[in-house]
């Protein structure tokens, strides 16, 4: 039994016209009315399916393929909002992979022991309200709901308002409901795969974040009649606290990984020394003692710069998610089962966040990743060849029927 | 004799009123209405002090005390625009201390052998026509002057047309005019005279300037996906250049300043790693060879780190301002002067461009510091102490009194 690869690459790009940008990429925005078209397209290819369509108070929507015996399922997921101009893989691989290991059981006709069942989960790209990954972090009780749905959107929205407007303010409670097991498979969207030529990625785990804004204040002056050593330059203290922190990141090495992505001067002239700075600092690495190590680094060279620089230095944390690891025995049977299929395949860490995470505290819980070409994602150049899809696909399909059964 | 401190400040505060800011400070750009005003301001002290105003083309006003012999007049000048939020003291010090120095002498009845002039430069400041000290430039013949009255400013405006709305259109021919020397009384925009404690700055010549605009491009990726050693960061790469920008101008030491004042990154978010990076870069020497010496070494790190990133880096010259140096009899003049009259003295460059520059090539020329209190100009807070500027305007009187004799 394998998967038919072109019943998954023709709901791909079906579901890639609801929110389709000219050129090419897609922009379906969680709640809205191109989210609601795509929502209602997978709604009723679950209901082709056969399968039991739930959809709770936050607009997760779960469809199930009941079992012969009584017991949680094993959820296959992921998420179908996607970034302003996003492609058409991220997440949407996930949920419709699952679809497919559905319609390959229902055409060779096989009951599972255990329920199987597939769900799309709100907001996991928190573009339009924070936090990222809502719906699972709430479905798997990290989060309040109450809370959730009062969320005030970047665009005046109201969250529980625009639910009921799209038409999925489900009646089923969100919190904490609990599954056998779960499973993400998903896009790398990063380069590694594709640069070793691999085809399955073994996630092992979701690297740790640690985001911080550092503001600094000096004092603006001339440039040309400030002489160096007078100089409280809020500029070039943010630019070398960036190159420390790529300096850190190199140090540390494994898989420790540091970006000052943005930053902005005041007043940001060629012949003004800059009086007010601000950077970002993204930090990440899969070990909590290393992320926390390489924190107090940064910490401990921000105090030093001020000093010498006579500067002002504030540092806000943004965000701080700790490691996430995945579950070592179904890690074992992703990768044993991708071997037996002749794929080629690689441990890895996650650098970016999944809805798999807020599973991961409470069932057994892994991720598959294929590769991204040229490691690009949240754009609408995102692609993976159809025949990493399809390996993917079919290591998805042999894992869930060895746990059905299991 | 001595100058008369209340009337000058005076003056000066009078003058501060044409382009008041609500809150201190004015706004007096080139040729607009509240130049007009400061304008018909000065020619009316001009022609009250029994002066001989002419008005060349480009709206450079001289005013003229005639002497006892025909010869060249001394000429003592500078400037009365301003950039948007100006001070009080920036140009207009050195226009208004020269009516002063014709003061003390019309009171004191006194006739000199030398006709002695005062003037100011149409938009030296540069905020709404380029290049800045137009004027002056042009007036010494290294600008043509059909070109500067066809300049078009950043708001849409004609040059031309401008200085004939105001009524500064001269008919008296601009280029090339000749003055047996030329005197500038200035704010030091700096903070090293007040460091110093230090009341006269005696103003060897004024730093080369080198202006360029270094443009990276790099490719964008994950901040969390993406290894160190597979980015292309061309943030990274900016800042990098920012940092080592600052520690050339440290081991160079001397006069050598350096500064990265702006910076654009794309897209400038916190989890994206930057695929594009501008930053503007200022470096300036009073010597000629060390200012070319660290322009190279710039390059040569940029072609290095080119390549070690693999990022695209263009580069483009924005502004080369050779060195000046002022005359050093001239120099001597007026650092035998303050120190005759009990000030306390130093020889320093100057960093920013001033009027002064445009005469150097074709008379004897010096220019006189007083401090700024905390370095700060072109700011509605600049500001200078009332017995700096009656030691500034006194140093001048003693010098153009020998000058004009001698």
């Amino acid at each position: 039994m394998e998967i038919d690869i072109e019943r998954l690459t023709g709901r791909l790009q079906q579901l890639a016209q609801c929110g389709a940008l000219d050129g090419g990429g897609v922009s379906r925005i969680a709640l809205s009315e191109a989210d609601k078209q795509g929502r209602d397209l997978v709604v009723s290819w679950m209901r082709e399916l056969g399968l039991e369509v739930s959809i709770d108070q936050l607009g997760n929507v779960i469809a199930t393929r009941a079992g012969t015996v009584h017991a949680q399922p094993i959820l296959i997921g992921s998420h179908i909002d996607t970034v302003a101009t996003g492609g058409n893989y991220d997440g949407n691989l996930g949920v419709l992979a699952g679809l497919e290991v559905i319609a390959c059981l229902n055409d060779a006709g096989i009951e599972t022991e255990r329920a199987i069942a597939v769900g799309f989960f709100t907001n996991e790209e928190g573009v339009r309200y924070t936090p990222d990954m809502m719906g699972s972090m709430t479905h798997q009780g990290h989060l309040d709901i109450q809370q959730m749905l009062d969320t005030i959107g970047f665009d005046g929205s109201h969250l529980g308002q625009q639910l009921e407007q799209i038409g999925y303010a489900g009646q089923l409670e969100c919190g904490s409901q609990r599954v056998h097991s779960f499973l993400e498979l998903h896009i790398e969207q990063g380069p590694v795969l594709e640069q070793q030529g691999i085809t399955i990625g073994v996630v092992e785990g979701v690297q740790g974040i640690s985001w911080s804004q550092i503001d600094i204040s000096g004092v603006s002056n001339h440039a040309g009649t400030t002489p160096m050593h007078l100089r409280r330059d809020a500029g070039y203290v943010a630019m070398a606290i960036a190159t420390f922190v790529r300096e850190l990141a190199l140090k540390m090495g494994g898989d420790q990984v540091a970006t000052v992505g943005s930053i902005e001067l005041k007043p940001n002239l060629i012949n003004v020394i800059a009086n007010s700075a601000s950077i970002s600092v993204d930090l990440r690495n899969t070990d909590q003692q290393l992320l926390h190590c390489a924190e107090q680094q940064l910490a401990a060279y921000i105090k030093k710069i001020a000093a010498s620089e006579k500067v002002q230095i504030n540092c806000k944390e943004l965000v701080r998610f700790a490691p996430v690891d995945f579950d070592p025995q179904l890690l074992n049977l992703v990768e044993q089962t991708a071997l037996a299929q002749g794929h080629s395949v690689l441990r890895m860490p996650s650098g970016a966040g999944h809805d798999a995470q807020s599973f991961a505290p409470n069932c057994p819980t892994a991720m598959i990743f294929v590769p991204s070409v040229a490691g690009i994602s949240h754009n609408i150049t995102e692609h993976t060849e159809t025949a990493d899809i399809e390996a993917g696909a079919n290591v998805l399909l042999r894992v869930v029927l060895q746990l059905a059964s299991g």
